[in-house]
């Protein structure tokens, strides 16, 4: 299998670890920018995601691939939720921690980092893949692989931060490594079907 | 002068708060609903605000009104700005009080609100009105008054925050009050060239 996909991101990380999840599937990825990657303000990210999808399309006029992701902290109500990036950029890592001061346990601790995947086939036609990962808000900072809040979440399952693994560990964990993985098989799928219907 | 303008908006206390101002200039202002609300991600409120007062002249085909604003906190890198009425459902004030908790002069609490006006005149020509509030972050919660951070938010020269002033006094100082004066102002002497040139 051969298939290369066009990816609209400006985000080098999450390139990375799309490759290393899509390269099993025989899957190339291209990243690409538009004029114009229009985010609206939801508090799903499947919306934001959809719809920044099929304005990508109608500019590239081409399936495309739009990718959307965020942190839910529980005991924050979600935040910082759809707008993660937004956050990161001005109260960071240490605000974050900072809220989560008076949190004192795990359990309140809890928090899951979730992903959409967007494939837009037409205006019309999305397919929608998710994938999250459960988790908890360490105490500090750890670790300096990866991006955005990795230093401080800790997925089920382990004693390290994102921050702390290789992409390769962290895709088995990631919720990117699930939806893309999830993308992946539906992509192959459909592309075995479109060649035994021939 | 009697005239009516459209408002989107799904806020009543922003409905209030026009109204208080636009009054004074013979301006009525019906708030409408949309079915789709689009608001971009985007760090410029301007940016937000126009192509929303777009996406709502689609839809409505008359001149639409359309409001967006934020509250800038300078020690923070400017958040929660566009994304306050987001912040405010999910970590509210005591949040944004915690983050400012290691602040402890009021230099280092410099905040200023910003409100955009956007008026639709049709899907290219769109007029923004601007209007600002520099303050400062108080240090408890104050007032019921208003909505979402006006508790916190006390204008240069008051010692009052917003939610401890009546509507007539906030528009004084607020950044919606000077939007909402520099649109009134600009519709009334648009009005008056019209009747003039006629």
């Amino acid at each position: 299998m051969d298939i290369e996909v066009l990816f609209v991101t400006g985000n080098r990380h999450k390139v990375i670890e799309a490759e290393a999840v899509l390269r099993e599937f025989g899957i190339r990825v291209k990243p690409i920018s538009v004029a114009r990657k229009i985010e609206i303000q939801h508090d799903s990210l499947e919306e934001i995601a959809r719809f920044a999808a099929v304005e990508a399309y109608k500019q590239v006029e081409a399936p495309v691939l739009v990718e959307d992701s965020g942190l839910f902290i529980e005991k924050l109500n979600g935040f910082p939720g759809p707008y993660s990036s937004y956050v990161y950029k001005t109260i960071g890592v240490r605000g974050v921690l900072k809220l989560m001061e008076d949190y004192k346990d795990w359990e309140s601790r809890k928090a899951k980092f979730v992903c959409i995947v967007a494939y837009a086939l037409s205006e019309t036609d999305v397919k929608i893949f998710r994938g999250e990962a459960e988790g908890y808000i360490s105490f500090d900072a750890r670790g300096s692989s990866g991006f955005g809040f990795d230093p401080i979440f800790i997925p089920q399952g382990t004693t390290k931060t994102f921050a702390e693994m290789s992409i390769g560990e962290k895709s088995l964990y990631s919720h990117r490594g699930k939806a893309f993985r999830a993308f992946g098989e539906w992509l192959v799928k459909s592309h075995t079907n479109k060649w035994k219907s021939l």
